[in-house]
């Protein structure tokens, strides 16, 4: 249960075709864990090509993949002519993200008519083991489109 | 010129090889356009897969380019045998990124034997035109290693 | 109860001896409602010379209050010879502080021997309501000292 | 020179009142330094109220002094009937801020109708030498009223 409604009934259709579009998320193998009002957790698995030098998932895939769950949670309570755009992002780094699968987990904070906050903790799952690797805050403009 | 300088003096090899090793870093055609001591400007080619659906460069392709530019920056100013590692940045994003080229030029704000900050500012090209995207901050943990 | 212990027995005296020492955090007549080991929850009640233009709390005394919660819980986690001092801070002000007291409640993150990583949530209280206002991410060096 | 035009050409006048406004602002003794179109610097002079525990200014004083800027920054570019609200500030604190004066220059890094962006560097002075303390970025939300 969230404690947001979403104004637009097709909320999912419209955001799961986003994130299947073809670009950045969709070739990271991005999968939507949960969507619901206000909330979204997005996951992806461990490649060679989403590590840093050390053989961990980069920095920049894990604030991609919370920046991502924000924008989406932000847009379940948006109505269908209107969408969020990431006006910033602060990411903090809490321990390497060593492991074969990183989830972020995005909830709204407090919804706008033109901004949306939302938070989001990012975790990776090494051996079945879950580890907390990541927290953000994000701001997100409302704007027509 | 700098206002630092930098206390291995083959720094540059060293982080070369690791822009250059596989990764996410290689994997998006990372160039480094400059390094200097407490200086790095990197850039990356438009391609679909760095996209988000609108056709832009995707936000998380923007702060993962800022990140490794402050990243780097911030290693030009360690000795050999400590590295940086990022413990936070922050990301604002002033434009849509819509171009052919996104060059991030980080600089090193101050460096500290346990922290290092840095700022970094992220351009668009089109027809060749640059316009300002997005500023950074960031900070890093220097580690031994 | 929370999750971490405190390395040092007397934390408790050491950091409330901290608020109560004569400059900003005593002028402001910050309160300790809670301390516990990991945890800090400081309050300040509504004063002319804490508001804005328009009678709201001024949103650099959220940033303090909450910045001070940050900054006690972290200290909660460290051992008597050390303490912790603030590398940088994100506040998201979601709302206008509009009442008569504002409660900043901080938690430890993930604590290290060189970085502490604090999140807080400040509300405002009026006629007995209690709304969220601020959102906050820390992070905090732990020097010799 | 600033790079921007302001569309209200009493801007100084508004600003100044708002500073001299009662509240934290000016029991703070804030002095307006420099008030330009998309640029303001403020300063305070030190006072044992504005310090923490160690005799330096406070971080949470340096963040407000630095959001204090940013906002009036943003607020010589918007047209009369409209004003600026902090959306989120981040303030990376680099140097203790031991000193007798606290000055905070902030510059629009890009206005807009709905959000402007800003970026604000924090020195302190001492014996006639001037120090980077801080480095700040700050979004606020365009409003009527």
């Amino acid at each position: 249960m969230s404690e947001w409604s979403a104004p637009n009934p097709r909320f999912r259709e419209r955001l799961l075709s986003n994130v299947a579009a073809p670009g950045f998320t969709s070739w990271a193998g991005t999968t939507v864990e949960r969507l619901d009002p206000g909330i979204a957790h997005l996951s992806v698995r461990f490649r060679d090509d989403l590590a840093q030098h050390h053989g961990y998932f980069h920095g920049g895939v894990i604030g991609a993949l919370g920046d991502n769950a924000c924008g989406i949670a932000a847009g379940t309570l948006v109505d269908g002519d209107r969408y969020p755009i990431t006006a910033e992002y602060t990411i903090n780094i809490v321990r390497p993200a060593n492991g074969d699968r990183l989830v972020a987990r995005a909830s709204v904070v407090k919804p706008g008519a033109r901004l949306t906050t939302c938070a989001a903790e990012v975790s990776c799952c090494a051996d079945g083991n879950e580890t907390l690797v990541a927290v953000m805050l994000s701001t997100h403009a409302i704007v027509p489109g």
